[in-house]
């Protein structure tokens, strides 16, 4: 499979007031062109993660508005899944180029939040749930859910919760584009307001403005350009009422067991992931259904410090969507962007991204592996 | 290129009032799949295009939506592209299944569009053009336009605008499923209501509610399967002001050149069309851009009978956007539903799909031929 990450790039994400969408788009599609030194004629198509720019700022069409950014105005569409919406662009895009269609396409995923109140982001985003069945659930309250059934059944505590959100912000410390730099005490969070029981503000992503975006080339265009050498998707039910299981998402194991097979590769092959963490408990559910811990026990090993520098795997280096930000549509294209930074620099070898929309109804894995010397 | 249409589905297209956006999706995916005759297990990934459900319903994550419509939850992913949604995702379908990733998919694209104000409408609609450069223009306002620069650089006149829709709304008396079945005459689009001079009223295509899908397969399921022998897209500057021309599309120009080159036909081979004539001026700029007519000489040959029964190409036969409806993500696969319908009873060998998103800054083109006897 020959799928190459050529360039990527990655905006300051936070509360950027004095950016618009169209910057934030701008400067991570011209910045990962530019960091794969090839001209920027050779796009020779666009895709565009975003969520909810429709219902934010009343701009739909954002393909055509990347597209604009190129004198020869390459083909663009724009992708969605709630919060998925970057790991699906990047799906589209590698189809796009197996397809034989397009040899270099872009990927850019983008989210400009902050210019609305907080009540009516929430109302947006809230967009992702099932609007039959979920009308009036907030994404808190359908995570707290679920973090009630996972604390019942295994046992999970308010200290393991509070120790994901605390590693993530010190692994934040490392990534100068991170919304929040700042350490954070496992009390800190565990005293933190509550917003649906048993999440407290500290167990919740922020609201966020940032992009991200890479260059997906058919060829190895530099040596040190990573390869995705596997991914996956897997959907069920967008409603939790029609759920099989609440303490596991069936769609992050699908999207797992078929981006371990097309790779070839088994989870304790990764030393480094990046994990949707929207909430606390969602990074756990990820380390369960990726197969990195048994069902009901990666609580106990984050607070063991097995997740982070020295433990068994280093989840969410940028500092996670907890602390590095949560722009829902640069989300899922930041993971592979940063994680490819990663294996450019030769810190790793191979890396996993895993991506979620709305409560589980969507996931999208991504498999890097460091180039071959050619 | 192995891609069949082994099913379609159009719902009803209107104001659908005792209808919801679900009720719409469900229809026409299930339809389309009954049409194919195979089991729903054997749909392997959805792709849905819609443009405004996030603002209209405040419902994003659609793709997990119609997912969940079956038992075994395909991976789904939303595309989006203004007006071009429906086309866009087509062309992600395809790419899709010629990656070898998938044998069997569905798309669907459907809007509903008339459970808010014509004004709100308006506004989400607007969120198609250019935040920066043309907020606060409507679309009327911006097709007015392009409708007066045509008529001040080749003679188009009231008339011939007028013959588009009178000619549209005939067409539309054959299909059962169109918004509006009833003949309109020239004079009575001439003197309907003022929009946006020169676009009056009945030069506009509705807000419309409704669903269409298609089975897309790598093979042929049964002997009267159409296939999709050609695909392209083009893409123009968002903003009219930095266009280079005002009485063209180049989008459509270049999506059709790929669409003539891929399936090795040209565009005197095909004697059905369906054309994106969201006011009538555009089906004038798709005839000509699409090479069917020299520029400026779309208008007398409308008025002239040529794009009707008995004429050089039957443009619209399902009544186009004008009379059949335009509920915006449904409408570019209407437009592929319908030829392939025409296709499938054996009335025409050859179709040509159009569909446009904002003021041609996207532009799709598909090439559907009948399949030959097996």
């Amino acid at each position: 499979m020959n799928l190459w990450i050529a360039g990527a790039s990655i905006t300051d994400f936070g509360e950027l007031w004095n950016r618009s969408l169209f910057d934030l788009l701008e400067e991570a599609s011209l910045g990962a062109v530019a960091q794969a030194q090839i001209p920027a004629e050779d796009i020779e198509a666009v895709f565009v993660a975003n969520m909810g720019a429709g219902a934010f700022e009343g701009q739909l069409h954002l393909g055509a508005v990347v597209s604009s950014f190129f004198s020869h105005f390459p083909p663009a569409m724009r992708v969605e899944g709630a919060c998925a919406s970057g790991g699906l662009a990047l799906l589209a895009a590698e189809q796009a180029i197996l397809s034989g269609q397009y040899k270099t396409v872009l990927v850019v995923g983008a989210e400009k939040m902050t210019d609305i109140s907080a009540e009516q982001a929430t109302a947006v985003l809230s967009g992702a749930a099932c609007q039959h069945s979920e009308c009036g659930s907030t994404f808190p309250g359908l995570y707290a859910l679920l973090a009630q059934q996972h604390m019942q059944q295994y046992g999970t505590t308010r200290e393991h919760l509070s120790a994901v959100s605390a590693k993530n912000h010190r692994h934040a410390l490392n990534n100068p584009h991170a919304q929040y730099q700042k350490e954070i005490t496992v009390q800190a969070v565990s005293e933190s307001a509550m917003i649906a029981e048993p999440l407290r503000l500290l167990d919740c992503s922020p609201l966020s403005d940032g992009a991200a975006a890479v260059v997906l080339s058919s060829e190895r265009v530099a040596n040190d350009n990573p390869r995705i050498t596997g991914f996956g998707q897997g959907n069920d039910s967008l409603s939790l009422a029609k759920r099989s299981s609440l303490t596991s998402f069936v769609a992050t194991q699908r999207a797992a067991q078929q981006a371990y097979s097309l790779s070839g590769k088994q989870v304790q092959d990764f030393p480094v992931m990046e994990v949707h963490d929207c909430f606390t408990i969602a990074e756990l559910l990820a380390l369960e259904d990726l197969g990195v811990f048994a069902p009901g026990e990666a609580g106990s090993a984050t607070l063991a410090r097995e997740t982070t520098y020295g433990g068994k795997v280093v989840v969410n280096p940028s500092g996670g969507l907890k602390a590095c930000g949560h722009p829902v549509g640069a989300t899922g294209v930041k993971q592979v962007a940063y994680l490819a930074q990663l294996l450019r620099e030769g810190q790793y070898e191979r890396a996993l991204a895993h991506n979620v929309g709305g409560s589980g109804a969507t996931a999208v894995v991504h498999i890097l592996e460091a180039g071959e010397e050619s």
